[in-house]
């Protein structure tokens, strides 16, 4: 990888920034500061200097240590690893720099003059039309926890990709980045009632207080969240791409709620205004890393940026209020999760690595394989076999019946086993264009059938 | 360094650990959570964990490259560098998990039952006694953008570490992780007035508006109180003792606004409370980090402790409104840093290193000296020897009067030429011992001539 800019890539990063600082700037002529194009003119400035900072430091990670070869290619030279943390670093400042857009009521008179709060009587008339875009103050704290998880989050991953934090320890690091949100939740909002379904309002009531197992159900989701991303990873692209599908599937949702079709004010408006706050953003850094990720891939992301995309949708969801919509995004990863399971809690042995192989004399990725060197377990053996009888695994046996080998239990082997070899880009398209799709249904399902078995769609 | 604990110290510190936990869960009981009890309590935690992983952690880190060699050594053995990072890092989680003690007014009815809110209004009655340490709610931004200030300073400062970044762009570190707490402070508070001493009256009115010259102050106070504890450094110890003298003084003043004696309510109560809650877990891991730090060193606290450290005290200051004061406590750091110029600006030469000079036949510290190559210009040379008179330097000339060599620009060098050759650990103890009776004497003048020069002290 050239540490260097192109002068293509130069000239389109430096005019994407000017207009996006033209749009910042125009901003604060308008009396009402316009958060969400703000938001967007900032994401447009995270990808331009992601985009840069990503070539520019490579070097620096290389000598540093943080480097790795890619297995899946003929020519495995060494390239940067945990680049996600770029990406993080970026992310966070922006989020930062956005704060007095959303939360500054009178903005405009502040930086006219600097402390002359007696101008500021004369703004609440223009206030008082549709304010779309803006946040009422005291959401304030919610947003500067969602920041200081975050931060946690690439704190945390950052140690992990330096020490090389070992599995079961691992599998905790989100739990404890969720910390600052969890208590300032508790703290600022304190609300742990769920709306509970129809069927179940017999025996639980309209309400159910979760009480303390709210917070648990809290750090739950952000470390399924992550893990499950974590998971998915392995071949190019993959860590970013379904990221980036995630993010796109959430925002078309929040876009939902701020349509003008949509009855306003509606109490779910601001928390879909926070949550495309949070994630415009993002999306402008993994547009970024990824253009650099994508097959063949010129840097590696490391797991910061599992860690952090997982926690930006932890974070999100938890703040936005819409968890079981996440969740629903997220069931691809579930799915690979539950699927890799066994091999997780070594039901059945779990190579190192478990990569798809690359066949050098193709160039395509083939399923990889495990071996069994000693006979399985006689119910885990028939599993198996139940399991190559579903087309869910490619199972190979002796003369005997013995399982000898079977492929690996991801969704990426998986996906190898139905479709056969391929290359690796096409692999990822291939796994993306089903969990958009995926996305999408499971969207659609939620806002037709959500009457069903809930009084009231918070739509 | 041994990697594990001795079993003494494995018990001191589990029972100081059982000793503050019984502290806490008993904050619980009494109906106004005692947040400042909590805060000591809190402290003896951070103090204990950050003991136990330095020593745990010591191994990883110096396998991972963060090692240095002790030059003011016989046997300059390898010991951990950037040790500053797991302070950092317990001191964040620290103050995290403080948040509810002096946020969440209803804390005892909350834990008992977890979203009972109803309930609170019974507690109201006892909340009109005299509330000395209770925070408004309002002032929780103001608390977590001091936590996301000190997460940027520990990632940047880690970065640092990592990555060795030029003087020149280190510098502006600490301005940069300013940022989120000026936005918060311009957003949430946004008051740029200072008092105008009384013989500038007649020409600034008594209240001058610095507007945004504001934050650029306090951006510069950043900048100013990390950088001049960077660079007082060098000695065993050195670096940590002096930011515990630095917070331990800003504590007896905090303690001053705080004491029976002062008139209740106060306007400057909740600033000095704040204040207290920053500082007291930060002693605790300093100490922590002193105990290994203290000559002879058995780690390094790296440029993450230093400016981190810095970062505590203008966080402090700038949030508890004691700016002015706190600049009076950092004037030894001040004096280093004026007194080094000659030398960091190039005026005159300046080797890589300025330590004080081991002297391996007698193990004690001579102070260091820069051989000029090529004769000095008139006018430096001349301003040499003049300091050289004023028993400021120790200048060594030739027989033309020419000037050949002199001692480093450094406040530990001048320590040297002023008492002579002496052990490490001495001189670190005399420059603390200095560092103390100037900050006291500082503290005394501060309160006592304050009224000269305003109308009120807000003691």
């Amino acid at each position: 990888m050239a540490a260097a800019l192109s002068s293509t890539e130069a000239y389109s990063l430096l005019a994407l920034s000017l207009a996006c600082f033209g749009i910042l700037s125009n901003t604060f002529s308008r009396a009402d500061g316009e958060p969400l194009v703000a938001s967007i003119a900032f994401s447009g400035l995270a990808f331009a200097s992601c985009y840069a900072l990503i070539r520019w430091l490579g070097g620096a990670f290389m000598r540093r240590g943080f480097k790795g070869r890619d297995l899946c290619k003929l020519r495995q030279t060494e390239i940067p690893e945990t680049m996600g943390a770029v990406c993080a670093v970026v992310y966070l400042f922006t989020l930062i720099m956005f704060i007095p857009w959303p939360f500054y009521k009178d903005i405009v008179v502040a930086t006219s003059g600097g402390g002359n709060r007696d101008v500021i009587k004369e703004l609440e008339e223009v206030e008082t039309g549709r304010l779309l875009h803006r946040f009422p103050h005291n959401k304030l704290a919610s947003y500067l926890s969602a920041i200081l998880s975050l931060q946690c989050i690439a704190l945390l991953g950052i140690g992990d990709d330096l020490f090389d934090i070992r599995w079961r320890h691992k599998l905790f690091i989100p739990a404890i980045a969720a910390i600052p949100m969890l208590i300032v939740y508790f703290v600022d909002f304190g609300v742990t009632q769920m709306v509970v379904p129809i069927p179940l309002r017999p025996y639980l009531g309209e309400l159910f207080d979760l009480g303390w197992l709210y917070y648990v159900y809290m750090a739950m989701l952000s470390m399924f969240s992550t893990n499950s991303i974590n998971i998915l990873a392995g071949i190019n692209g993959i860590e970013v791409a379904q990221s980036l599908v995630i993010a796109v599937l959430i925002v078309v949702n929040d876009v939902l709620y701020l349509s003008p079709f949509t009855p306003y004010p509606h109490p779910a408006t601001d928390s879909h205004l926070f949550s495309l706050y949070l994630l415009l953003p993002f999306i402008g850094v993994s547009l970024a890393l990824l253009k650099h990720n994508w097959y063949p891939a010129r840097v590696f992301v490391g797991d910061t940026y599992c860690y952090f995309a997982g926690m930006v949708f932890a974070v999100d969801g938890i703040l936005g209020h819409f968890s079981k919509t996440l969740i629903l995004l997220l069931l691809p990863q579930g799915f690979n999760f539950v699927y890799s399971a066994p091999q997780l809690f070594h039901l059945v042995p779990c190579p190192r690595h478990r990569l798809p192989h690359f066949n050098a004399r193709t160039g395509l990725l083939e399923c990889s394989r495990v071996e069994f060197k000693r006979p399985l377990a006689r119910p885990i053996a028939e599993s198996v076999k139940l399991l190559h009888r579903l087309r869910l695994l490619d199972v190979e046996s002796d003369e005997n019946g013995q399982v000898v080998s079977c492929s690996n239990f991801t969704i990426i082997n998986l996906w190898l086993v139905w479709f056969g070899p391929m290359r690796e880009d096409r692999l990822a398209l291939g796994l993306l264009a089903f969990q958009s799709a995926f996305g999408v249904l499971g969207l659609l399902i939620r806002h037709r059938m959500a009457l069903l078995i809930f009084t009231a769609d918070n739509w």
